[in-house]
């Protein structure tokens, strides 16, 4: 199955991306760095990268694509929904425990909290991201509300979804510069220390990890079969010739799950060239 | 229509936030630093943010939605087609003139070129940039290349731009970062000068310029209909089952184009809801 080794090949692409960029940041600190504790001074501070790497970054990107994992699509939808929203809740802890850090660091050192584009983007994301959580667990999570507002906001939560976490890497990127240059003094950054090319390198990788996660992310083909099955049907017609309906669930229903999902697969896997 | 107002919010915003940007870093360039000059100083690397801006990020940004905008559907795709590759052309002539204008700054003050995270991914971007438009203009604009072809490779066309797209805001995040420390000394970034929180300002703006054409080139409803009334039939059954392409094509032979465009654009609205 082509389409399949294809999956596996970008889900290895990520794996590979996001564990070793967490190896790298933590080889940073411990290493090149004041190694990690929480006593207010530089090793506290390395805690904000470590948490927004190994948490915000890593944990979140494994939220997005967790539908996605052929693996889960026996487990029930609502399960999926609660591992979506605990990675995502795992995330959020790291990232205010990482703010944290950096302020409690700030405000030791006598340095100014949010003057810069890194701390307003970065706040503004983390803000963003709870707000995120919030409306999703009350619209997917609290079964009170009605199907139709959940249909009408999915647009907006998936799109905000992976805005966020792509903004959430370059935020990163831009407070992996900010550290090289006020953190390498002699030699400099300009001067490019092994420190240097070694950090650079885990910005790089960071930036792989999150193409990999939104390629998966983004193939209509690789969605989990139920929700494929929905969107075929809808594209058959369902929304506005409910009799095109009825022969596709009726053939559909004499088969096992396995086949259903290779039928909704074989139907769907078209659309990426339309829908992207 | 509530579609075509929500539309006319997003490319407001966009135009909006574009445009305010280009005038803010012109305003940073020529009010707080040194103006523009090519003089191998400061005045010729100030060229690298306004053509990134203005250039890379700007057109580029039109580029990805300008087959969205209505007013073009009467347009034929082939013209389309070269407006879009036009203005990337335009986008990468501007990017390259600003790498020149970086390069001859750094070797003019005896700064090392290439060693920070901003320069690697900047570069890397530019060459990814580059070999998506000979590509492109391979791939969509010679005559020559079969069709399973285009509709093979649109997937990763449209997935590698939107990519690009967003890169480039984060590298240039990245840039203002790196310029804000290095060219505030007294008072520096940190103490939050008027320039700083400026752009800052300029920097949000670019993140929403970001937000504002993703979100009009992700949806679906929003699509060129020629594009859309491909979608549709596709997702009709047209790959699987000839038989629904049939009465689909004769419903909508009878209407004219306007009428087309409503009724692909009607059936195709809540495609959103699963495809995204």
């Amino acid at each position: 199955m082509e389409d399949f080794k294809h999956f596996v090949v970008a889900l290895s692409a990520a794996a590979a991306a996001g564990v070793v960029s967490i190896i790298l940041v933590l080889r940073w600190v411990l290493y090149y760095r004041e190694g990690l504790a929480w006593d207010g001074g530089l090793a506290e501070f390395n805690w904000h990268p470590v948490l927004l790497i190994s948490g915000f970054i890593f944990l979140n990107g494994v939220a997005i694509i967790v539908f996605r994992l052929p693996w889960t699509w026996r487990c029930s939808k609502l399960l999926m929904k609660f591992i979506h929203a605990g990675l995502n809740v795992a995330a959020f802890i790291c990232a205010t425990i990482s703010f944290v850090a950096v302020f409690d660091f700030h405000n030791n050192a006598k340095i100014p909290n949010m003057y810069s584009l890194h701390s307003w983007l970065g706040l503004a994301a983390l803000l963003l991201f709870s707000l995120q959580i919030v409306l999703g667990v009350i619209i997917y999570l609290i079964p009170i509300t009605p199907t139709s507002w959940k249909a009408a906001f999915m647009p907006l939560h998936v799109f905000v979804g992976r805005f966020l976490f792509g903004s959430v890497i370059a935020v990163a990127l831009m407070g992996i510069t900010e550290k090289l240059i006020f953190g390498l003094s002699n030699p400099k950054y300009k001067d490019s220390p092994p420190e240097a090319t070694f950090v650079n390198v885990l910005g790089v990788l960071l930036v792989a990890y999150g193409v990999a996660v939104l390629w998966i992310s983004t193939r209509i083909s690789w969605k989990r079969p139920n929700d494929l099955l929905l969107h075929t049907l809808h594209a058959s017609g369902g929304g506005e010739d409910d009799s095109r309906v009825g022969p596709s669930l009726s053939q559909l229903s004499d088969k096992t799950d396995a086949e259903v999902c290779a039928e909704v697969r074989k139907r769907s896997n078209k659309l990426d060239d339309q829908t992207n």
